[in-house]
């Protein structure tokens, strides 16, 4: 049995971490941080855990949470997980980090969107942990960076086109939608109900959202040449789920139902990217609370376009059913332990 | 390995059965039938099942069926399940059904309320299938009824004052409120998106839901005598939950600590209740896709009386989940098995 | 043309204020101001005011916001009302509160619930604004106090059973349901959208609720004698609405089609109530947007209950559309100018 | 006092004239028809209404329905709408009809989208009632055809780019969102609460939505040369709302801020076009409810390409708003007539 500590539990991924590993045959959550609500019950602050998490929130102190896990899910914002990694990784724990702040392989493209990086030594050794793409690097690391939760719908829907270099590189568009779930759980006018419900917008207009970069790296190491594509998050008032509508433009004449078969093909032994039949197009409803990715791929034959749909539920394969995938990798466990939840429907 | 099929799957409750069998470790799901969708792959109807159900959906043929499975759901409309279950039983094979056909001891209630019951002879042996109010003898039954969602939570509201003779029996009202995945998956114009949507109304009001004879029935059962409640139930623009706030007057002056410890007591074994701390209340969220049924209770020193709130998730402690729950005990596994599932949070 | 001041305008009871009074052909808002906002165009708080408001947020210095206006709306959070209002008497403007600080007859009652009241004096000159209850002491008023939303669906749901002296008025149940805009418009978590979407629950449960008195205090006046009730709030996963379902003891028999034809002629003058039909039961959805208070009764004969189902927009009817029908009748104008808006459907 | 006529009043851009038209100032709806519903009070159908419209829904008699009214709304379904409109016309009312059957100049366009037209030579007579492309002509026109949803949308979005051509006109995308409402009142499963609830999905991928041939007709005129463009319509859970996300190649380097300028400039004079502050993008909910659109324009400087955001209200400028705006200049009122409500927020 997995020892497991989940660090930083008092937001969404956090609880959401709690409510897969509880069904998780072989770990055991033996430590959850809470810098906010230390002393607490957890079941005081996520009532949903009630009656099956008897354990108090602890402080941060990286000595004890490492004497009580053998491995350890970091949930915290960016910045405060940049700091208390190396201790973890020091005292030989293996560590899935789920902000953004070990994803780059370069040091200056996080500092350029984010801000002054203190381990820049660490990021050749942490691992993107997509297991789609790089499912051998995860097994052996000792820190994974989960992917953010839009780049995983843009990346799993994109490489099949970049692998097969079916897509002029140039004049990619993702046009990609959230659940509010994304904007976390600090308290703010933005994400009141009332705000957000009733209405759609979109947001980090023009190149501007964090996980622009995220996507770009990871795009052009599948592509092997550099790309820039332009990125439009919008939010959408429901809890959970993301869609992705990708763009581009094809370099040679295809039909749907052959790039229908070329992703079938690519994903076909994915336990968990579910490639749709040649001309539907996923929905977020048919992913939430699971670890499926689903994938639908249309030709616009009027314009020469591809268009992909991409859905995940940005909780789940976005965040913490992902992590949770690169446990069982990274551990030697079947990938799908405790991640074979299919979607509350409805 | 226990055979098990769902007959009706293409309604709510259907669709939930499968997504919780699907984590059950002591059950596979061998024949799934479907009226309306017959020679579709079930995974056609409802995605969410894709790369995990590859069954096709059968035309619901009794004898077919039965040499299929050992354990048989029905989730059909009330008297299409009146009609098929009586060749099951005659098989050999023990039948849980979701309808209403089976709930009444008496069928000339069951008439009075819903139409004339062929099988008037069956409404002895079948066992009305609360866990937590008539567990023996659910493991003994070979016909389950397995209870209607507001009931579920009423009376599993109600128990601990009636069995304790706390509250005067005739002055119950049962305010309660449901999502919408109660009416069914049929296209009607009143359970349009937009006509739900950002809406809350009262429906069935002054006492003709169908759901009152079955509350009566159970309630005067535990109160060993007869009683007629007001029952008002209502809909709320969400897809699941049930919530019910229970009003009745205390024959003998007591505190929300005295009947929150009373309660507490009298659920102490139960796996799926959880009564809260002496003052919460519960929200339907904390048990939404769970098979939970959370209650608080309170006093109104003002008033006298003592106010009951209970939470469920209609499709699951209401409807599939306890199904399940049934088939545990009915085939000696342990009560919670596949049923471990949180609620998921947001 | 009136000129009016919108005092405290940064919540959802201010910005509704603008939004009908843009509508109303006699009023001009000369004033807005905000604490927490001053200096800012009104329209970067509420985009939805863009084009036509032009107005900077003002802070709020009584003296020089008496100087623009003839009538002021106070729609600051209680305490913050009380210690403004005598100013503005004293200037000799008209004031429509939209707080609890001038609603109660009693000094003590609103110390009991509230806090210490500064100007208790004031209180006997105050008129409680619910023009259907006291529209000709409304009329001559210089201070209303404009009703809370949940008393104002109880008090006009219950009004006519009590002047006609049908019930036992020692029975009496109101279990009310909000839509979130009641719970305004200030950074709380329990207020994201993640925390109050998908989820039912009740609140202030057990006579602890602030509206309680308030109710309480009008239907005193109105049958007479000292009424204790009991009041559960409930919170929908909605923008906007109440719907309070009433239960009452008959004293004598009656039918649906009595008590329905009663309520008819008791509001046949009303132009913001209306009667539905014997049998029929309103939604707050046919409300929404609008000044309507729409009223169901039904008896239910197996218990001898009456059921009053009563339906507003909180933010309408009970709140900033019956400012200003308080406003209308103040000043002589068509109660209704302004206020004909029908509910935005779906 | 115009009389106003509304035929197929059963849908939802039937109820939302209906909704309008109560605040107009100049126009009386003397006839109200609905084929399903004939003979039943439109309050039945529509309890909104009730107290306001005391009307009884009629047959589609269109002589009778020609003598009782100046001015006819069409809100049938296309091909009811082709048939009924032509006697409408003979018999010398003018018509707006909100069906696509009189919106294409070219039938062979229409009969390759939709299906036989009944009346080509109609088609030259018919203007596209967009008033801020083409007023002058609306204004003497006898037969409007009032433009579709997303068209609205994605055409006012581009108007100042293709007028000032300033982008690639082969490489347009518009990635477009729409409420629930747009889907019509149809009983469909589909449709249904549950269904689209908590979801977010694309719909008529691949250039197959029949209003692409609709923005196509328009883009190619404004831009004086023939343009097809990507268009990908998505469902969002929200009742009422259009967001286009647009995408175009700029020819010229520019900034955020030179576009949001030439924007404002381009619109300027326009009653319902509210262009956002350089850097702005608008949300549906500041518009839900009223007759504007809102729209903001961002450059991605790292990629060339312009983002314009355009956002309505789907049934009013996008239908039934837009349709009553066009009323009032064929009639020579003030534009903004009855339109003047501002959005619903929240």
């Amino acid at each position: 049995m997995l020892k497991v500590a989940v660090v930083g539990a008092s937001g969404y991924t956090g609880v959401e971490l709690l409510r897969i590993l509880h069904c998780h045959p072989e770990a055991a959550v033996t430590c959850i941080t809470s810098e906010q609500s230390a002393g607490k019950p957890v079941s005081d602050l996520f009532p949903s855990l009630r009656g099956r998490y008897a354990q108090v929130l602890e402080n941060l102190e990286p000595v004890r949470v490492a004497e009580k896990a053998d491995i350890i899910f970091t949930a915290l914002p960016h910045k405060a997980a940049m700091e208390v990694v190396p201790t973890f990784l020091k005292l030989g724990k293996r560590v899935i980090d789920l902000s953004a702040d070990y994803r780059f392989n370069d040091a200056a493209t996080y500092e350029q969107w984010y801000e002054p990086h203190m381990n820049p030594h660490l990021l050749p050794k942490a691992v993107y942990g997509l297991p789609e793409v790089r499912r051998v690097a995860v097994k052996g690391a000792k820190l994974v960076a989960n992917p953010g939760c839009y780049p995983t719908s843009v990346i799993l829907g994109l490489q099949p086109l970049l692998k097969h270099k079916l897509i002029d590189t140039t004049g990619i568009i993702s046009d990609s939608a959230s659940g509010v779930s994304g904007a976390g759980r600090g308290a703010k006018v933005d994400n009141l109900y009332c705000e957000v419900n009733e209405g759609f917008k979109a947001y980090g207009v023009g190149g501007v959202h964090r996980h622009t970069p995220e996507m770009e790296q990871e795009l052009s190491l599948l592509a092997e040449e550099r790309i820039t594509i332009t990125f439009t998050p919008h939010l959408v008032p429901m809890d959970r789920g993301i869609l992705s509508t990708i763009y581009g433009r094809l370099l040679a004449p295809a039909t749907t139902a052959e790039l229908a078969g070329l992703y079938a093909e690519f994903y076909g032994g994915e336990p968990f990217v579910r490639v749709l039949p040649a001309g539907d197009v996923p929905s977020t409803a048919h992913v939430r609370g699971s670890n499926f990715c689903d994938i639908g791929v249309v030709v616009d034959q009027r314009t020469g376009r591809v268009i992909v749909v991409s859905a995940i539920d940005n909780l789940v394969k976005g965040a913490s059913g992902q992590a949770v995938q690169n446990m069982n990798i990274m551990c030697g466990l079947p990938e799908g332990l405790g991640l074979e939840g299919l979607a509350l429907v409805p």
